[in-house]
C-alpha cells in the first residue's frame, strides 16, 4: 500500500505534463535556469510596466487638466477629421450634419439639410459648366492636350457626386471607427493623443495654402496672358473671357455670367486638390490606428504574453482591418480618380514643360504649378502606402514573440498578417503600396518619352487655346 | 482503499483534459465568465436560428405554392443556362440535346442529331469564307488594320471547332456541376435560387440587343458608304459588294452568293459576341455557387461551430474550385479568343477613331460600336474576376472564426484559400482577376501611342479597303 | 482489489486516447457511423488496390516477356537520354563516354578521349570562325539587323564551352538521377516506362528533321540569292562567297575554306537548335518524375494513409526538387542563350518579314524558318513551364486528404509545395513559367513595334549584306 | 497485489508516450528498425563531428599561432571593413573615428573631430560647384543628355551629405552588428573567418583600380579634345577651361580656381564610384552573416537536431534580418542614388555610342568607361541580390528536417524564411533581387529604343557642349 501515495505524487506531476505542453513549452534543459531568470526578470519589468501604467493613467487626467484646452483631443479620428470636414461643407462637399460634435453619434445626413441643398444646387452648377467645357471640346479638334478641361471639370463632377453618396454613409462609418477605436489599446500619453489630429491639421492647412497660392499665382499669369492676346478693352472682360473660355463660346460676355464662372472656378480647384487631401487624411487615419496597436506591442516586445493577450490584440487588428476594407469601399472611386488625375495631369505639365513660356509671370506659375502637382502626387501615394507599411510592422513584434509563449494564438495572428493584404485601393484595380509609386513613376517617364513625339512648340501657349486648367 | 474512489474520480477529470484540448481549448481565465455567456447566446441564437430556418424551409413551399409558375428555378446553373444554350444552338454552336431538360442527365450529344449537322454544315461554310478573306488579305499590302477580317473570321472559326467539343463534354460537365450543386448549403428563399438565373438572362438579354442594335447601325452606315462608293447602279448590289468583298474578290455578283455572305456575316457577329457573353454566363455561375456558400458562412460568422461544420464547408469549397478547374480547363481557349479579340479591336477602332468620320451615321455606328466594345470588354473583364474575388471573400468568415472554435479543420480551410488562385484563365496564360483589367487597359494605352505614330488619316476610310468588320 | 481489473481496462482506454488523438482525430460524432463504413470501404478499396498491384508487378514481367526488345525502357532518364547524346557527340558536345550504357555508372569523362578531343577542336574551329565574323561586323556600320553573325557564333561557341563543362558534370548528375528515380514508386505498366523515353525520342527527332528541312531551305534559298547577285562565273562558288562572307571578307577563295566554312555553318546550325531541344529534353525529364509521384499520388487520392506513406511522398518530392535545382544550375546558362536567342532571331526575322522578298524560294524559305522558330520557342517554353505545372498539381492531391488522415507530414508536404518554386530558371534572372510565355509574347510585340520606327525596306536583302544567318 | 508492479510499469511506459509524442513523434512502425539505426549512426556521426570541431578549435590557435600576422581577422564586419572607410575618410567622407581600432567601440563620431571639418568644408566646396553646373546647364537648351552634369553633382552632393548622416549612426550601427556576430555560430577555420574581408578587400582594390584607369584615360581623352578644340594657345589651360567648363562659364580663368576644379572632378568621381563599392561591401557583408548561419546549419543537414538548435538558429537568422533591416534604412537612400544614377548613365552612354568617335583616345576612353559602368552596375546587382539569395538558401536546410526532429519550432522557422522579404532596397520602392536586374535590364534597352529616336549625331561631341561627365 505504499506505493499508492507514491503514485498519486506521479499522477500529480503526470497531470502537469499532460495539460500543460500544449499551451506553454517546457525550457529545454541546457539553458533552462538562465531562461528562466531572463523569464522571471521580463515578469517583473511586465507588472512594474503595467504599474506604471495604471499610475500614469491614473495622475495624466490630474496633470493635464490645467491646460486641458491646449490638448482637447481625445485621440478619436472622429474629432481629428472635423475641421477638414467642416471645410469640406464649406465647398459644397459631404454635407453631414455635427461634423464638429463631440461623439460620432451626433452625426446625420438629412436631403433636407441646409448643406445638402447646397450641395446639390452645386452640383447641378456644374454640371452646366461640364456641359459647356464638353460642347467646346468636340467642336474643336482633340488631342491628349485639349481634353484637359473634360478631364478637370469631369472629375470635379465625380468627385462631388461620389461624396454626397460619402455623406450619406458617413454616420455609420464614423460608428464603426468609433467602436473600433473604443477597442484598441489606450494611448499612453496625452501627446500620442494629439499626434493624429496635429498631422491632419497641418496636412490640410499646407494643401489649403499651397492651393490657394497656386491660384492667385494662376490668376497674375492669366491676367497677363489676358492683357497679352486681348479681344476687347476691358482688362477684367479679356481675363474672364480668358478663364472661362467654355461659357463664353456659347454666350456673349455678361458680369454675372463671369462671376458664375470664376465661382466654379475657384470651387472646382478646391475640390480637384481636396480630393487628394481626403485620401491622404483617411489614409493618416488609419495608419495611426495600426500604429496604436504597434505600439502597444512594442511595448511588450519580446515579453512572456498570455494567449488572452495576443488572442485580443489579434481581434484589435482584424477590427482595424475591417474598417480598412469599409473605408476602401466608401472612398476608392475619389482614390481611383485623384490617381487617374494626377498621372494625367503630370503628363500634360511635362508635356508643356518642353514649350517656351510666353513670359516670366507664366513660367513662375507653371513651374509653382508642376512642383505642387508632383509633390501633392507623391504625398498621396506615401501617405496611402504607410497604411500598408503600418499593418505590415506588427509582424516585426510578432517575429519576437518568444519562444514560450509562442501558441496557436500568435501563429494565427502571424499567419493572418502575413496573408493580408491591407491596403487603400482604386477600386481593387491598384493597391496603394510603396511599390506602386515607383511603377507610376516609370509609367509618367514612358508615357512622357512617347508623348514628346507629338510635340510641336506652337500650338499649345496660343491665343486660341483654353487657358485655364 | 479510500484513495482509490479519489483516484478514480481523477481518473474521470484527467481524462477530459487528455482529450478535450487539442479540440477546444480553455476559455482564458480572466475574460471566462464573461465569454461563457457570450457563448451560451450565440448557442441559442444558433439554435433559434436554426429553427427558425427550419421552419422557413418547411413553411416556403406552401407559401410559394401559389405564384410556382413566376419561381420555377430550383437555383441550378443547369436551369439558368438552358436558354442561353438554346439560342445558341439556334445559331449553330453548342449542339447538345436536351439543353431545356429539367435535370442534367436529360442531356446528351449525338454525332446524328440534326443540331451536330448544322453546326457541322456551318463550320464547314465558315470555313469557306474564313479562305476567302485569307485569299484577299494575302493579296494586298498586310498591315495593322488590314488583317481585321482575318483576326474576325478566324476567331469565329476557331470558337464554333471549341464549341463543337464542348458540346460533347458538356453533359458530363453539367452532371458535375450539379453533383456539386447538390452538396452545397441550400438557399434560404426563393428570391436567392432565382437570382442566379434572373442575372444571366439579363445579361444574355442585354447583349444580344446591344449587339443587334450595333448590327442595325452597321447595316445602316454600310448602305450610306455603299451608295457614296457606288460601283453598280443597283443599291443593294452596292452593299453586298461592300460587306463582303472577299467574296467577290474572287466571284461575280450572284444574289445567292451574297445571301450566303449576309447570312455569313449575321451569324459570325452573333458568334463573335456570344463567345464574350458566355464567358461572362460561366463566370456569373462559378461566382453564384461561391456567394452561395460564403452566404452560408456569413449566417454563421463569429459563432463557435462544430469541426465537422468546418470539415464540410472545405469540402464544398474544395468541390467548387474543382468545378472551377474543370470548367476552365473546358472553356479557356473561347477565354484567350475572346480576350485577344477584344484587345486587337479596341486597338485598331481607337486607331480609327484618330480619322475624320465621312458622314454622321458612320460616326454615329462607330462610336456605338466603340463604346460597345469597351464595354463588353470591361463587362467580361468584371464577371470573370468576380469569380477570384468571390472565392477570396471566404476567408473574410474565415478570419472571424472565434479562438474557442479555431481547430486544425479551420486551419487548413484557411490556408487552402489563401494558397489557391481560384480563377478562369486563358490557357493558364493570363488570370482573370481585377488586376489584369489595369494592365489590359495600360497595354491599350501603350498600343495605341505607338500604332498613332503610323497613323495617316486618308488610308482607313477609303473606298478600296475592306469595310465590314 | 475488484476495481483493479477495471482499472486496467480503463488504462487500456486511456492509452488508446491518449497517443492516437494527435496522429489520427476522432471522427466527429454526428458521421460517425457513416464515414467509419466510408473509411472501411476505402482501407478495403486500398488493400484490393494494393493486391492487385503486386499482382500486376509479379506478371508484368512475364506478361511482356515475349516483346522485350520493343520494351526495352526501364524508365530511367539516363537510358531514354542516351541516343539524344550520341547525336550531340557526333555534332562535337557533351564528350561523355557511356552514354548508351545500361546503367548510369557506365558513364565517365577525360580529357583524353577522343571525343573530347574532337569537341575541343571544334571548339578552336568555332573560335577563329567567330573572329571572323566579329572582324567583318565591326569594320561595317553597327545595327540591330547587323548584329546578327556575332549572336549567333557568339552563343554557339558559348554553348560548346557550357556543354563541354556540362559533359564534366555529367556522370555525377546522371548517377544522382538514377538515385532519386530508385527512390521514386515505381512504374505499375510498361507502357508509363516506356512513355518519357518515347517522348523525348520524338521530340528530338521532329527537331531534327524539321531542322534539317530548314537547312536544305535556306541553302535552295541562298543558291537562287548567288545566283542572282553572281559576283563571279562558278555558281558554287558564289554561293560560298554568300554564305561563308565573313570567311572570304578577309581571305580569298578555296575550296579547302569553302568547305571549313560549310561545315562550319551547318554543325553551328545543328547546335543552335540543339540547346532548344536539349533543354526541352530536361524539361520532358524533370516533369516525367514528378508525374511519376503525382501518378501514385492520384492512385491514392482520397483515401486514408498512413503518416509514412506521407513522408516517403514528401522526402521523394523533395529528392525531385533538389534534382531539379541541381539540373538548373548545370543547365541554367543553356537555357538563358537558348531563351534570349529565340527572342532577338523572332525580331529581327519578324522585322525582316516587312520587306519584299526577293524572290518565291526566299518567300518559302523566310516564312517556314520563321514559323519553325516561333514554334520552337513555343515549344521550349511550355515543356520548361511543365515542370512547374508538374509540381503544382500534386497540391490538388494533397487537397483531398481526408480528414481523418491529416497529420502534420501531410501539413508540411502540402506547405513546402506551395511555398517552393519549383522551376528550371535562364541563371535565376527569370523563371520558365507559362505566365514568362505571355511576357516574352508581349515584350516581342513591343520590341517589334518599335523596331518598324527604323525599317527602310532596301537594306536588308540587298547583295552587300550578310547573308547566312 | 502482483499487477502493482506491473501497473508501475505500465506507467512509466505511459509518462513517455504522454510526454514525448508532442516533441518528437514515434518512428513509423515500418521503417522502425532501419530508421533507429540510421538515427543511432547520424547521432554517432553527430558527436564525431562536435569532438572534431572541439579538437579544430583548440589546435587551431596554436597551429596558427605562427603566421598570425597573416591571419589576424577574427571575421568581423567591423575589422573587415576598417581599410575601406579609411580611404573614404581621405576623400572626405564617412568621417568616424577609430575606423581601423579592434573593437566596435572604439567608433565614435564628433562635430569637432578634423575628419567632419575636413568633409563639410569639402560639401560646401561640392555646394559651391553644383551651383555653376546648374546656373550653367539653365542657361541652355535642356535635353536628357545636358543634364548629365547636375545629375552628376547632384549624387555627389546627396551622398555626400547622407554619408555625413550615416557617419553618426556608425557606431551604433557596428556596435549592434558586433553583438549580432557574437551571437552567430564560430567559424570552424581561420579561412572562413578570413574570406568576408578578403573579398570586401579585393572589391574595394579592383574598384578603385579601374575608377583610376578610366580617370587617366578620360585625362588622355580630355587632353586630346581640349587641343583639337583650343580655345587658347596653353594646352594646359584649354585642358582645363575643358574639363570645368561651368567654373569658366561665370569666372576667368586663373590656375587656382583650375586647381579648385581639378581637385573637385578627382574626388567627385571617386565618391561617385564609391557610393557603388559602399553598397556592395555592406551586401557581402550582411551576405556572410547569413552564409555563417547557413554554414553551421549545413554541417548538421538531415540530422535529428533538438528543438534548442533550432529556436537558436532562428533567433541568430531574426538578428540577421533585423540587422539586415537597420543597414537597409540606414543605406537604403544610397542604393537609391546609386541605382538611378546607373541607370540614367548607361542610357546616356549608349546613345552617345551611337555617335562616331572624334579620335581613338576618345573611342579607348569611351568603351572603357562604358564597360565598367555596365560590370560596376552588374556586380552591385549582383552583390546585392546575394543577401536575398543567400537568406532563402536556409529554406534548403529547413527541408531537409528529418520528421523526427520536425517540431514547433522548426515550423516557426521556416515559414518565417518563407514570409519574410530580407534585401536592401531602394527607399523600399524597389527590392534588390535578381529578378530587378532583369527588368532594370529590360528598361535600359526599352529606354534605350526610345531615346534612339530623337538622337542626332553632330550634337553631342561638338566643342561647346559640357564634356567632363
Amino acid at each position: 500500500m505504499k506505493i499508492l501515495p507514491k503514485l498519486e505524487s506521479k499522477w500529480r506531476r503526470l497531470k502537469k505534463r499532460v495539460t500543460r505542453p500544449s499551451l506553454v513549452r517546457k525550457l529545454d534543459l541546457v539553458h533552462e535556469s538562465a531562461r528562466k531568470k531572463a523569464f522571471q526578470e521580463s515578469c517583473d519589468t511586465y507588472k512594474n510596466q503595467i504599474e506604471n501604467e495604471y499610475e500614469i493613467r491614473n495622475n495624466l487626467p490630474k496633470l493635464s487638466h490645467g491646460d486641458r484646452e491646449a490638448f482637447l483631443s481625445d485621440g478619436s479620428f472622429h474629432q481629428a477629421v472635423g475641421r477638414v470636414l467642416l471645410v469640406a461643407e464649406f465647398f459644397a462637399m459631404m454635407p453631414v450634419k455635427g461634423v464638429t460634435g463631440k461623439h460620432p453619434s451626433d452625426l446625420s445626413f438629412s436631403w433636407r439639410n441646409i448643406r445638402t441643398c447646397f450641395s446639390l444646387l452645386f452640383i447641378a452648377s456644374s454640371l452646366a459648366n461640364f456641359g459647356l467645357s464638353l460642347f467646346k471640346v468636340l467642336n474643336n479638334p482633340i488631342s491628349f492636350n485639349s481634353i484637359k478641361p473634360i478631364i478637370f471639370r469631369g472629375s470635379v463632377l465625380l468627385v462631388l457626386i461620389v461624396s454626397l453618396n460619402l455623406a450619406r454613409q458617413w454616420p455609420q462609418l464614423m460608428m464603426y471607427w468609433h467602436t473600433v477605436e473604443k477597442g484598441l489599446p489606450q494611448y499612453k500619453t496625452q501627446l500620442s493623443k494629439w499626434k493624429m489630429g496635429h498631422t491632419i491639421s497641418m496636412v490640410m492647412l499646407l494643401g489649403m495654402m499651397l492651393s490657394f497660392a497656386e491660384h492667385i499665382l494662376s490668376m497674375v499669369s492669366a491676367i497677363n496672358y489676358a492683357s497679352f492676346c486681348n479681344r476687347t478693352a476691358d482688362p477684367i472682360q479679356n481675363y474672364f473671357l480668358r478663364t472661362n473660355d467654355e461659357i463664353f463660346y456659347v454666350a456673349s460676355y455678361t458680369t454675372a455670367l463671369a462671376l458664375w464662372g470664376k465661382f466654379q472656378n475657384v470651387y472646382s480647384t478646391f475640390i480637384w486638390n481636396y480630393m487628394d487631401m481626403f485620401v491622404m487624411i483617411v489614409s493618416i487615419g488609419l495608419a495611426a490606428k495600426f500604429r496604436q496597436l504597434n505600439d502597444d506591442l512594442r511595448n511588450f516586445k519580446g515579453m512572456n504574453m498570455s494567449p488572452t493577450y495576443w488572442s485580443e490584440r489579434r481581434i484589435q487588428y482584424r477590427n482595424i482591418c475591417i474598417l480598412c476594407d469599409k473605408m476602401d469601399d466608401a472612398i476608392s472611386l475619389i482614390t481611383m480618380v485623384s490617381f487617374s488625375n494626377n498621372l494625367y495631369f503630370i503628363c500634360v505639365q511635362l508635356l508643356r514643360s518642353l514649350n517656351t513660356m510666353p513670359s516670366v509671370a507664366h513660367a513662375v506659375y507653371f513651374y509653382f504649378s508642376l512642383i505642387f502637382l508632383i509633390g501633392r502626387t507623391l504625398a498621396v501615394s506615401l501617405y496611402s502606402s504607410s497604411v500598408h507599411d503600418e499593418s505590415r510592422l506588427t509582424l516585426r513584434y510578432l517575429r519576437c514573440v518568444p519562444k514560450e509563449s509562442w501558441c496557436p494564438e500568435v501563429k494565427r495572428f502571424t499567419e493572418e498578417v502575413i496573408s493580408d493584404e491591407v491596403t487603400l485601393s482604386g477600386m481593387k484595380f491598384f493597391h496603394l503600396t510603396r511599390k506602386l509609386v515607383l511603377s507610376v513613376a516609370g509609367t509618367i517617364v514612358t508615357y512622357e518619352l512617347v508623348l514628346i513625339q507629338f510635340h510641336e512648340d506652337n500650338d499649345l501657349w496660343d491665343c486660341d487655346q483654353s487657358y485655364y486648367s
